[in-house]
């Protein structure tokens, strides 16, 4: 197989319609064991989990478990209860997320903790959380639990990473990526990866899908830190401006600060610190990365990672599978034009 | 062996004192486990998680993994990290619990809560949690991984369970012994179970290790729960009367209202629902408690429990352990006298 083959930047509106299509059957068995393990005998657990879970979430990271099982010609069953662990994990840490963050919205609905409050947010994930290890078990391979278990930690770490980097603009470009790499793509790397070893496929292809999901999730990360400047709440399922008024230090703040003069840094510290929380003062913070080219560049970096992502499956055969992996990367970019 | 040779109500006091001197040596390891596994490079964790677990905690379910071990005549080097796994599960549920309910106070500390803030409690909780799956998977025993991934589920339903029955004056007696079983009893019953595994005993050896830890885990939190309406902060290391500022409905309110006339169930309804938060009211609530003998028969009952945790013991060889495990039961109880 030659490399790179494929090139971002497509004419045709890329979307995950290749992908949906190429799983649809898998999703349907994967849906039935989420459906079946958030049950539990206390109904407050499957309502909230189920508000969540049923919500309107894409299934990224269990789609991306079994479009890469397609991609191996895996033709087993245990990926299903396996993506439904990773898709736990996730829905665990979105619960927690928004307790963290306080948040009020996602995927324009309003948030679990704000609807049965922070306390039932914090145990139904701790339940989600211990459910994933169940299926874990269930599925019975001590490396896929090596990996899911060290993703999880990994996971916490980065998440107390950005919460003690939170309102400290001094916070550098590698030190955001490592952030994001932790919180974000590690667990779209270990969707991928899992579907290697369920496979039973050599290290090398662990690698490169391990490569593809971190490459990508840093990707879908940057396009949402620049979409959280660059769209309103009823475009986008989450308040504009929402990391500004937490004062979360993304990249295209680090971008405009770095570039600022004085003044500008000024205004970036006072906001990071939670001292400019208007509206207007969102406005100006608009204004001043744009006029660093703050929000393009970090698009541009974005494309960067994508692009490391398509070119990591560049030893895969050519097909169904490799295409749907390839326009995810370019539909998790196109968001953000 | 005879069945029941040890009868509670010894004259001198008992205490952990023998539990301690037999597995001390066996404890450092594991205390140096714990140590080395809740380092990461993200120094708040190991601030924050080492606040709690250097904090006076008595180590009391590792050391029933470790006494369990010794009355298996267990001569390996496995459950030191299992014993770490399940005081960091212990310890994320702390953190986590202290969220939930709000409290400020914690064997006499200020809670992290207090001192770092909600957002840090739930995440380093996260990261303890996602370690102790990762201690697990090290030691390999996917029995062990089933018996601590379902007590972790579990514990999550008790927890929601209770917070779902709180300001609920309507909890029958039941109810509430589900909700301690899983919340708290089903944890001491996997540390002494874990220890059978290790030592590879029958099915039989690891029922009656289950059966005394969760026998002792009841009468451990009914005696909690008594002494709650019957100490003060400075006594009992948490704030006395949390319970009944909470709205947390435990055996003696249950005991009281079943018992008391109509204007008491009134009463008592008023201050599970949080319209009767005074000292005053608290006051008053111990002289109802203490009129229907509450306090007095919550105590039989966790009388009833340790017997019970005793006599499962009663297979076992007499020796230093069995006596140990014994005397931890006493303990446990004469802690509210």
């Amino acid at each position: 197989m030659t490399a790179t083959i494929h090139q971002l930047g497509a004419t045709r509106a890329p979307s995950l319609d290749a992908m949906v299509q190429l799983v649809s059957a898998d999703l349907n068995q994967v849906n039935a064991v989420i459906l079946d393990r958030m049950q539990s005998e206390i109904p407050l657990i499957p309502e909230l989990a189920g508000h969540l879970i049923a919500g309107g979430g894409k299934r990224m990271r269990p789609m991306l478990t079994l479009a890469s099982a397609r991609l191996l010609d895996y033709g087993g069953a245990r990926h299903f209860k396996l993506a439904a662990a990773v898709e736990f994990i996730h829905t665990a840490t979105l619960l927690h997320d928004d307790v963290v963050d306080g948040s009020g919205l996602r995927r324009g609905k309003r948030t679990a903790n704000i609807i049965w409050g922070n306390p039932a947010s914090v145990l139904v994930g701790d339940f989600l959380f211990a459910r994933s290890f169940e299926l874990m078990v269930e599925d019975g391979s001590l490396k896929v639990l090596r990996i899911l278990s060290h993703v999880s930690a990994v996971m916490a770490e980065g998440e107390v990473d950005q919460l003690t980097a939170q309102r400290r603009i001094e916070t550098s470009e590698d030190h955001y990526l490592k952030i994001i790499t932790a919180k974000t793509a590690a667990l779209f790397a270990a969707a991928c990866q899992v579907a290697a070893v369920v496979a039973e496929r050599d290290e090398a292809v662990e690698e490169a899908l391990d490569a593809y999901g971190r490459n990508l999730g840093i990707a879908f990360q940057l396009i949402d830190d620049a979409i959280d400047y660059a769209s309103d709440g009823a475009t986008m399922g989450k308040d504009a401006g929402d990391d500004f008024r937490d004062g979360k230090v993304t990249l295209p703040v680090i971008l405009a600060y770095a570039r600022g003069d004085e003044e500008e840094r000024r205004f970036w510290r006072e906001a990071i610190e939670g001292r400019r929380v208007s509206d207007e003062d969102l406005a100006h913070a608009v204004r001043l990365l744009r006029a660093h080219n703050a929000i393009d560049d970090t698009l541009t970096r974005a494309r960067h990672y994508g692009q490391r992502a398509i070119d990591a499956l560049g030893p895969f055969p050519n097909g169904k599978a490799k295409a749907a992996l390839v326009e995810a990367v370019e539909f998790a970019i196109a968001r953000a034009y």
